[in-house]
């Protein structure tokens, strides 16, 4: 069997098993590994790897925006288990012939974002490559360990939150794959496929409440990353699609396109933002309180229920068959 | 200018410019990096990568091999320290049409060396490559700060030495590059290239040594490391070249295919042993304390001197010009 029809979720299941984790530690399955310490903290812990042909290409985003990139993607892990980043390992593969001005605008791309969310590059790996140009970041942070979210705590009745708008990202590559012309719109699309923006410190206040059983952040889309949510807290969820928070700017150059806006928001990808669930009871002063906070909504989007591994849709509370499909990176 | 004409010393050095360290942390520019933690003990932190068509060919190396190797390769960077490996977190990137077997087959290769090295494997990324196959891990480990090597302490005076024979790997390469023969001999050096043994048990019994005082491992050449190691130190040093250990495989195989076996010795790179210098009065017994222990010979090569930055050769104590060339990764 090829990778492409075996898919990266059974892989990850192949090596998770080969793997079993010991001592507490939480490993392979959630988005950060989690080392607690003798103080009640932990190391947060992830790895992302982008590579040139499958998570960018070289002639649309700049070499600046790609370091940066190559950090936000990493620090989005962190922050959706309510951690903040800290150390930064870099391992980048460069072919021959690469331009060095292009390499040092990467690694620009990576100070700027290292600086804005104060994290310290501390080593790494500078190697050759054939062809293609790898990028690779590990990225450490930590939390209290009482306050750390995994996305397997989700219980019946949560509601299901995000915090915000669905698809624009995907929208923007969307733009970029199709050679839609670059009106301001479109534009704002890509650069937010360009440039992803990861929730710190929303991320951090959300963990520091109890009331938020489960979390993870949206990095393959809202339909690929809420079946792990569940399958990982064994539960089911229903998602009401005229809740899902649309930009203004996504309807529109949906419209003028004539795509699917439910679609790019469903499994588009890449939107880094939060998906949580909270109590039923306590949902309400929590999205009061974080409206007072961050003067951003918290958009409930749906519920879970005790349907083990089932994702169902309602539009107006009807029932919806939803098959758009989930994006491959073997394919 | 292109990446092929500047390197991955002067990449580094530049990488290193843009990322100060602070807070009394070791960064970049030693094996690992060093995080101290509060009860006296440290954190090692390494990352590398492995580049198809750069460091491994797909048709020559076992996939089984190729997971080994991505972790030994490691493990020699927080054993140059002075530490023991814990925990690993894995990065691979594989091509669409990649055989799910061979995959798996590299999954059976790490965790072989997890298991050999007591390594938890906590987490990683597994993504799509458009068409060559990238592995990169980053391992965690640790030491007492207060027996962390590094290679900028070495003293005018120091015996540099080194505990195995130099030049069996890139012999092993040279092999494959040539299409030797494989007798046995051929294919002992081989299965050094693909199976580097790095000297855990011994690392940390140099490190728990005083009079060691700097050290760091083998990878890329004798010649190149040292240079580093010196530079590092501010020092200089003064090599016998009849004093590098070299297999009696090595003497055979190159004397057979009229190669020199000095040159795989100081260029050849992917030793992976332990380079490191020790105060010339406590050598002698130091020696034979080591002996005593792991029933193996430490190998005194030459010394360190004022000369600061200058690495110079001798034949039976009379200076030798050397100019084999080190192996860039960019080229």
């Amino acid at each position: 069997m090829h990778f492409k029809d075996w898919g990266e979720d059974p892989f990850i299941e192949y090596i998770s098993k080969q793997f079993p984790s010991r001592d507490n530690l939480i490993g392979i399955g959630d988005d950060s590994a989690v080392i607690p310490k003798e103080d009640g903290s932990a190391w947060l812990i992830t790895t992302d790897a982008l590579v040139e042909g499958v998570h960018f290409l070289r002639d649309q985003i700049t070499a600046k925006d790609l370091g940066y990139k190559t950090v936000a993607v990493n620090v989005s892990d962190i922050v959706a288990m309510g951690g903040a980043p800290q150390y930064a390992f870099l391992s980048i593969a460069l072919p021959k012939m690469t331009d060095c001005t292009w390499a040092q605008c990467v690694i620009d791309g990576i100070r700027e974002a290292c600086g804005k969310w104060n994290i310290l590059l501390l080593g790494g790996d500078t190697v050759g490559s054939k062809r293609d140009i790898f990028v690779n970041l590990t990225l450490i942070g930590s939390a209290l360990q009482s306050k750390i979210k995994y996305r397997n705590q989700a219980q019946s009745g949560d509601v299901i939150c995000v915090n915000g708008y669905l698809g624009d990202s995907g929208g923007g590559l969307k733009a970029l794959q199709t050679g839609a012309i670059k009106t301001a719109d479109v534009q704002r699309l890509i650069d937010i496929h360009f440039r992803p923006e990861p929730f710190l410190d929303q991320g951090m206040w959300l963990a520091s409440h109890h009331e938020v059983h489960a979390m993870m952040d949206i990095s393959d889309g809202l339909d690929c990353d809420l079946s792990r949510l569940i399958k990982s807290s064994q539960k089911g969820a229903v998602i009401e699609v005229n809740q899902i928070p649309i930009s203004s700017t996504l309807s529109k150059v949906s419209m003028e396109q004539s795509w699917s806006a439910l679609e790019l928001a469903l499994v588009g990808g890449e939107d880094y933002c939060l998906l949580l669930t909270i109590a039923p009871q306590a949902f309400e002063s929590l999205q009061n309180a974080f409206q007072s906070q961050f003067h951003l909504p918290l958009f409930p989007i749906g519920y879970i229920n005790d349907c083990k591994g089932e994702l169902a849709y309602t539009r107006n509370d009807e029932a919806i068959q939803v098959d758009y499909k989930n994006y491959n990176h073997f394919q």
